[in-house]
């Protein structure tokens, strides 16, 4: 079964606080050398017909991701 | 700069009820071919300095996933 995996991230302009607080929680554990954290969104999509580009495209934008505040990237693994 | 991602997914005998939510709302858009959607977190370090992989093991149990619920991939980009 062919697999669609949509990563959703703040985009660079954006402040992240769930990021910038994964950032500051590093000190407590004794983790230097991390200069930044950006949180963002997993989807995996197993899929069990023929889905288009288009509509993958139009998935994410609609439904995945908000665009205004949102980079979103569609990739497929396994074999269509 | 070199960068770690960590993925973190509900484990697949956990309830998903955000993804649960995406699959359903597939067909108000006319998606159909979409047996399953499972929605994690998607988490982007931007490294400065050193981070070795058990320090990386460490933050990503204690910070980024409860490992009751969520299991976790560690994946190092670019040049150390």
């Amino acid at each position: 079964m062919a697999r669609v995996v949509v990563h959703v991230m703040p985009k660079a302009e954006i402040l992240d606080p769930q990021g910038q607080a994964v950032h500051r929680a590093l000190g407590r554990i004794g983790v230097t050398g991390v200069a930044d954290v950006r949180q963002g969104k997993r989807f995996e999509l197993e899929l069990d017909g023929e889905v288009s580009d288009a509509q993958l495209d139009e998935l994410a934008a609609t439904l995945l991701a908000n665009t205004v505040i949102e980079d979103y990237e569609i990739l497929r693994e396994g074999e269509q």
